[in-house]
């Protein structure tokens, strides 16, 4: 990865994984049709409730890294999606975040609008299926 | 916080808030005459293993926070730290990380210093019989 | 500084010096009476036109730094300020930024206000002729 | 590009061009066949002297920018490299860095290696002729 992601241990920063998550949220949502700047654009926002990261084994400079983004498709009021990032084969690291959605203008949660739930679970399926 | 911090909810992204567990943390060593620095020129690293945060309140451009550090003592071969942030009285967010001690010339882990247990845990004793 | 600033040099990262000079201006607005986050309730906002350091000594993980920022008082419709960075008596880093005044509703350029000239030179004034 | 590059005006912070700068002379260096973390591999680094940054338009969350590197092919102890960024045909920004070759050890510097100069010149002089 980038240079200025590392730090003085030569190795990939604790923190910047979880932008690492953010990229696969964001690939996620683009493939399955529901880019995460046309959400905001209708209005909405999804915020990170809690996030978890646990390190398997150091990612270092210019690594090419993976991330696989997959989907807790469970009806209620947050979202969580988990991740697992590899380089080659070896298992450098996973977690997941949880979210809620909230409104943009008055800054309220409000319920996850069915397609959301509806689109990246068929799209998770047909993938599976492949 | 720092403009640097802020995204375009107008709110600190998620992944900055493991950057002010990292300022506590430092802080916590320091006060306790162990400072970060020094444990490295001594030729260990405290990489992480494990990090987690819950996100309560939003911190915005330019608040000042207050963060709490914690240290879980229990002899064991890694180290937990927990970490409360605070805006004034508004809770912030919480969360901890988990870290092995490693030789930093060979990068394999090693037990943490016993004086680094006692250092830490009386500090924290002498604080809270203040 | 932070260990998220450095890299794997162990040295302070080039770009995060931008946001060392983030942290000069901040000051310097909030020390003349005018913070930045009330420039920006004011409806104002002040994106930067152009940035520029230069790096004479590199800064190292829990270096403690000084930033001075100095104003070029001449009534123009961009701004500029200056930045010098210091460890102890060391000279770590020097540049400077260009900023321009946007309405935020717009994003159009405006002319800087008429007080914001008045407050941070007669600020400096003060400083200099302590 | 990436939330995390966001800041709450909404558009990308103005240091993190300099990451984006890094990624473009990755790139050159990569195509070149002299891949930044091979010239670490042989004991030198290329520390940043001076950097330098104009932001013509800002880039947003999730724009997909192209970073065209150049190189000043002239042979003195320093090497200069020069960045354009665009979105689409916007030209978003430009700006430079200066490097001086460290050998890593003694962090003192060297001359740059003939071939790197050879190397960069002759890829530049091919692309250019295609």
């Amino acid at each position: 990865m980038r240079y200025a992601d590392t730090d003085q241990m030569g190795i990939v920063y604790n923190g910047v994984y979880f932008v690492y998550f953010e990229i696969g949220r964001t690939e996620l949502l683009r493939e399955c049709g529901l880019p995460y700047a046309e959400i905001e654009r209708q209005g909405l926002m999804l915020p990170v409730l809690e996030s978890h990261a646990v390190y398997k084994s150091p990612a270092l400079y210019d690594d090419l890294l993976e991330i696989h983004t997959t989907f807790e498709n469970v009806v209620k009021p947050t979202i969580r999606l988990d991740y697992k990032v590899f380089k080659n084969d070896v298992f450098v690291s996973e977690g997941y975040t949880i979210h809620s959605f909230l409104k943009a203008e008055t800054r309220r949660p409000v319920r996850p609008p069915r397609i959301f739930h509806e689109t990246i679970a068929s799209y998770i399926e047909a993938k599976r299926s492949q």
